[in-house]
């Protein structure tokens, strides 16, 4: 079959023939028919710092996708062939603390597929069977390729108490944009998100912020919408150690940070004037919670007060990933997918 | 000033001049716009069991109202001649454990205006500083005037985690119609309401209800919505043992009950299939949480998210207590609203 | 092997030989050492109503126990031959929504060893290996072979707010003693505990609690406990319906109850004055959270804070099983075990 | 009558006799008995960068105390003459939207006493009513003096789920001992304690620590302790950076960490893994819960469980200001406090 595959410790993605996956007893294989492109993507394309720290190559890249089961292992017993899906990416143990006491997006013996072994830029992929999410007959599988980074959004933003609060969204790339309309459609009173794009901004817009404006103006906003309280929730979204600090800053105190970006290195931080003196909560957003997390986006999905539709700006053949690959680095995309069969 | 006076122990109210409230130092004075009618006032005018065991006439009735501050104390700062208002018609020692702790709400010593101590149905009343709340420049008197069965509603919604929630409300009084809205705009993926009036039906549609069906329908309804399941949050709003049935009965395993109506009499329940082999948790809800409940309120109407006003059907003057009475007791009104300045 | 049986629907038990389980490939082989004799023994072993309507005979009894792995099947990876071990006796679907979402304690389509597929009267038993919990070194089997009832009580204990806590402990047979014993050591300020039985009582004072009395003196000691306030916790372990009402009017406004007890039929309940005017949550406790509450017992083991040892009171062999029922029955007993080997 | 006073923007505090204070009729007069010296009077004696920030000279200095009521407001109504009493140091201003939801603690209007207007180093001090907690008759003026820091404990403590946890204390200054005390009594499983100074760490044993260790040994008892998975909860509580690094090093992932200890000036963090790939909660913890901590000292207090009297010791009269400041300063010593009257 084809895949994009991380060939060897150096920039770039190969698109190539390589073996179909077989599957073990509790597996099934799927069909890729639509794969969405993230930041890690990137990174492992750029073969950065994280990169190399992580990844092993040779390994067919990817970790987000939808398509049909085409063969189901013998313990299989709730996927059939035919059925129409998308998969948590996290291969946890299942076993450990964390596992058995509903923290198993923290399972520190996780392997991501696309990351710790063979993904989803691919015609097929192998997935545990207790990894598979089944979609809904109205979800297209455009939809389902990004049920990972949206899972990320509904993560970060449920996880807060978000109705009736004020919210602000630091940094509007895909995931922040989806926690946008996630945050509207949950009754967030007024959100307020920020980046540096106006492309990006728009499409805040578009999926329901009440102001979707520059990093230089968010402060402002903020004041004028709280009578310079700040906001009770803050999404920390951008990774970037100016948003970061805008975050603590913009919290009202004894508020609530949520934070799913990371920055690329360590950073000056103030605990004292930016986390302790302010009497706030802050939590770190890892993956999606296995399946609260999935079961909320099944459920906004079939209520159709969230659509994520918008997000997805570009679409491209595996062919282009390196096409797929500028786009994202550019700053100007929403959500990225590859159309694969 | 003209009020509505419960002057005996017997059936009726007597609409009368009775002397203007003094205030003490730390209360104000406010003229009454408009004044919400509830089922307690019902009661009261009945003058059933419950109200003979509670209330010891005289005393002006009325508990839910909107006007503006006449007069302050000489100890109050942060309330001004001229405000636009509402209160919260609880009194409390301000001392006690549960008052110290975020219940207040469940103070042993609360006084009830309209109840307790002379209310609202009257030109002016008498509140404590403390319990007064603003209303923004764009709220009516008319919305602030059912501020406090609106916060039943929020109170007994927003204890539960209701985005992404399927949701049952059993029983579309006034008080149900308000949950049905704050359930929709606070991202609930699937409301079902039901009450046996047709008139009130139509109500919950309006505000959001996914469905609304009598209830010999809802069962079929639940099923259908949730494969058998069960709800994932039922509020309980009629007091009516069927319903109340119902709601145990429909609430899915390991969700949650909120009760806020009340049966008239003690009634036959089974612990163990209705509640503890369920694995349920079942909140009482009483009064409005103070003052979280009211900043929630301010907070979903500002979002223009929810509006309440669909649910007010009738208006009269204080003259009309009869009918505002009679149009309760027929089960067919929404919110009943006297207009008296 | 010798085991435990129902062979019919009638009362009484048959000890008698039966084939040794086999064992399917995620299951492992239990010898076992210890095993609890539960009040649903007793419903079995009478055959009433609730055994009629649930059980089907002829099946091995017993769900409590602890033993050693002789065996275990190809695709088990974590519970190797020799493992001294225990094991959650609700062996559930693992894919439902509850399951899925932290509450697998009350998947629908539980079944329960010795009740719906063969139990641990016997000397071995089958069980999943993802049910299995392993005991550490200084565990005696005899506590191991109570972990089912002691994680009733963690589980109904460590789902309230202990520490601080006034808790009521209504009902002190060996799984309201055990919550005495959980909530002296996780810092409960005073702990009241109320049965008819003197034994029961005296257990309850060793375990902890600052005052154990008759019910009809339980009133005046929250009385006086609580300046006439209530108890922020209840938890009601006896499942007697005056026990229950008393529950009810004990909690203080906005307090706790915890219902583990289950009355043998419906009762009259007063919804309004005992639950809703009370602005209290009621927690319906089945099972055993999977696995927070398993962690739980294990940690409160270890620390030495929480000794269960003293509320095992009888200890008999599988040929007694007559005179463990007639103990259990007579209301005297505390744990009482079966010795197998 | 006598005080202790920071005269000027310089090092150091003069003894002096001052105007008794007078009393608004909202608060009373207090004799003070004991008070409490704490690490924010050190700053201000210091006259660091800190407190030029913030202090306005001159004023009575201190924050820690109790003593006896000898005079009240003429509206105040539950404090009587005579009453045996500490109080919460933070003034609030009780309207804010913090204040009445529950975090008065981070009300952004706060005034401290010994801070932003005069404190309890002195004979007599001034306190609104609302401030005022009532000692239990067997609470010695002692322990009533050192409630203000006792409640910084139990509010970083009890934020945290506690029975059953492994708990890391960084940092044994008073504060931390207590905190170490709190744990034990709440039903922490294993509780490990570090700090540089061996005096403090023998304190944090006879408090309960199951382990008290330099900071270099930590990491290897938090391996043994925990198979390497990390500490449940981490209450930081130094303040120094090289212990905020281990804080979250060692807390498991998904994990609480609770930041009571303030580093002087910011420092470098990464986000990324000490933070968000670990998927855990921070909170800054900031005064004591309104009044919700102050119940659980009392609790904790008359149940026994806790004895906070060994962490003091040191005493001093006023006169000795300075022995008492290099007492504190020489990091050797509990709780320092000054017998007054």
């Amino acid at each position: 079959m084809r895949a994009l595959v991380k060939e060897a410790a150096a920039r770039g993605f190969t698109l190539k023939d390589v073996p179909e996956p077989t599957i073990r007893d509790d597996e099934v294989l799927i069909r890729v028919r639509r794969a969405g492109v993230c930041g890690t993507d990137v990174h492992i394309y750029q073969w950065d710092d994280w990169a190399k720290g992580r990844c092993r190559p040779p390994f067919v890249v990817g970790h987000e996708f939808a398509g049909d089961v085409v063969r189901v292992g013998s313990l299989v017993t709730d996927v059939r062939v035919g059925d129409r899906v998308t998969a948590e990416g996290h291969i946890v143990d299942g076993r450990c603390l964390l596992c058995r006491t509903g923290n198993a997006h923290a399972c520190t013996h996780t392997k991501v597929i696309g990351v710790d072994r063979d993904g989803c830029f691919a015609e097929y992929i192998a997935m545990p069977a207790t990894n598979v999410w089944h979609l809904d007959d109205d979800i297209s599988y455009d939809i389902g390729g990004i049920h990972d980074p949206m899972g990320n959004a509904f993560h970060t933003a449920l996880t807060a108490d978000i109705p009736g609060a004020t919210v602000l969204v630091t940094g509007c790339g895909p995931i922040g944009i989806f926690a946008v309309g996630i945050c509207r459609a949950a009754g967030a009173s007024h959100i307020i998100a920020s980046d540096v794009n106006e492309t990006r901004l728009a499409l805040a817009r578009q999926m329901g912020a009440h102001e979707a404006v520059h990093p230089s103006e968010v402060a402002n906003a903020v004041r004028r919408a709280t009578d310079g309280l700040g906001m009770d929730v803050v999404l920390e979204m951008s990774g970037v150690p100016t948003a970061i600090h805008q975050a603590f800053a913009l919290v009202r105190p004894a508020g609530r940070v949520q934070m799913l970006g990371v920055p690329a290195k360590p950073m000056e931080f103030d605990f004292a004037t930016e986390l302790v003196f302010k009497g706030i909560t802050v939590y770190g957003v890892t993956g999606r919670r296995m399946y609260d997390t999935w079961h909320q986006m099944t459920r906004f999905l079939r209520s159709k007060e969230f659509d994520p539709t918008p997000v997805i700006t570009h679409r491209f053949p595996l062919e282009c990933a390196e096409e797929a690959i500028r786009a994202i680095e550019s700053g100007e995309a929403g959500k990225v997918i590859f159309e694969i069969a």
